[in-house]
């Protein structure tokens, strides 16, 4: 535990990834636009650092976890952020979900810096953050993961090197287009089966013990059943932003993704209808609208 | 085990189904169009019908596995098919995939003789048919499902009445919608994975641990990875026909299916360029030519 750790962005993911941190004995410094958080696990035994440039400062490994590019890039990239304050041999982590582009920008500004880049996307959602059972998809050089392997080890449960930078975000990326494009699977089928007169919820348990299975299904198929849109899972429009970095990785990689880009067009046709703060699983409001007839359990 | 059984189509599924009822102890007649398979079971103590209208003559209950609409409808709908020679009290049962119209017209006949029809696709390929663990998906009137709910429970594990006629081929045409969108979904995502510069056997492995799971996934990933397309599963132009019967569904319930249209585009296309007796993982081929680069364990 001879590497100081930093942590930036206390959110519902970067919270319990931190406390992790704290439990497993690292010397820990922590930061985060609200103050709230910083108190919370302050009182927990982590330093709380008022600006990222303390971050930078005080570690030799800094982790970030940022709710989107935008605040990603002015985090990490921006003048006071932590890739231009960066020193030789010292990691930079960014768990965001960002586009290849901002993952090479940031192994870029690393470089320039002698210090290391390692994109390492999450996947699991707040339960296996707090339990430290997370996915993490890690790009990178050799030399920094096996440096940061063993906290990652700590908050993850399924950690893989993938490949070179980028590797991490676009292995992120193909598991967001798979989701996208099962929600719409899901959607479709649960309502062809109960427009057919046949028990929905019965051909749910069928067709999930089946070849038809998928984790998404047996997320969704209830949510419409029960018509449950509003519990907060992750939000059509949070959705609709990651279905947009795919579209723009497909572009640049020249790869036909026609999946992706039916559930990209379906995700903002529901933007625009209004339904951006719903769960995903409401995809299945304007295919029922056009069928004139809703799911329901009987 | 009062009521005589009958088998129509001892094919790759049949033949494991006819096995198993034999073995629970039914009294058994089969019937098939080529003999080998006929004297095979006969050895094994089943009783050889020379025609359809001779299983109709000895069984109390009739049930027909057939690889195709048209063969379907010649056997049960035909002039010396099953149902034109039912009688009162007689129950048929498909166990064919074919469209709701086909069942509709069966369950008219069944009716028109006062005879009861219930339609019953399964699922599950020859292994779980062999081993007794199909899974079932039955619709048709209470009182048939009652009376052959024992013999299906020796073929199947996952045995469902969930709906009035056509419910049970309704049900396994959305199995085989989503199985159609979640190989689209895992052959893009295993492209893009790989042209990223990711590994894209550890990709694979990270997103069907997270929520890009599907059993589809799990079965087609590793086919495009070792480049196996010619190993027998489900051929393409097995699954277009599929995908066909599902487009005509949605048309009648009037239903939209916007990823099982894209699915049957591209099956279509993919028959159109020569791969329809490959297996369905090969719908990854004609987005690799145009990616211009091939998926390969690394």
């Amino acid at each position: 535990m001879s590497e100081k750790i930093g942590f930036i962005g206390l959110g519902r993911m970067g919270l319990p990834m931190s406390y992790n941190l704290l439990r497993a004995g690292y010397d820990l410094t922590v930061h985060n636009r609200s103050q709230e958080k910083v108190r919370q696990i302050a009182d927990a035994g982590a330093i709380a650092a008022s600006s990222t440039a303390e971050v930078m400062e005080r570690c030799d490994i800094v982790l970030a976890c940022l709710p989107d590019v935008e605040t990603c890039e002015a985090v990490l990239l921006g003048d006071d952020g932590a890739l231009p304050n960066a020193r030789p041999g010292q990691i930079i982590v960014d768990h965001s979900t960002v586009g290849a582009s901002t993952s090479k920008a940031c192994a870029a500004a690393a470089e320039e810096r002698g210090a290391m880049f390692l994109d390492a996307p999450i996947s699991g959602g707040t339960e296996r953050a707090t339990d430290g059972t997370l996915t993490i998809m890690v790009g990178g050089p050799d030399e920094a993961y096996a440096r940061v392997q063993p906290a990652f080890d700590v908050m993850g449960a399924v950690v893989r090197h993938v490949g070179p930078t980028g590797s991490g975000t676009a292995a992120k990326l193909v598991n967001q287009l798979l989701v996208g494009v099962h929600k719409v699977a899901a959607a479709e089928a649960m309502l062809l089966a109960a427009k057919s007169g046949a028990d929905p919820a019965l051909v749910f348990e069928l067709v999930n013990s089946g070849w038809g299975q998928s984790f998404i299904l047996g997320r969704n198929a209830p949510a419409m059943l029960d018509r449950d849109f509003e519990g907060i899972r992750t939000q059509v429009r949070v959705f609709l932003k990651d279905l947009g970095l795919i579209q723009e990785m497909a572009r640049d990689l020249e790869t036909p993704i026609p999946g992706g880009d039916l559930a990209y067009r379906l995700f903002s046709e529901a933007v625009e209808q209004g339904l951006g703060d719903m769960d995903g699983a409401a995809i299945v409001l304007p295919m029922e609208e056009e069928a004139g007839f809703q799911i329901r359990r009987k």
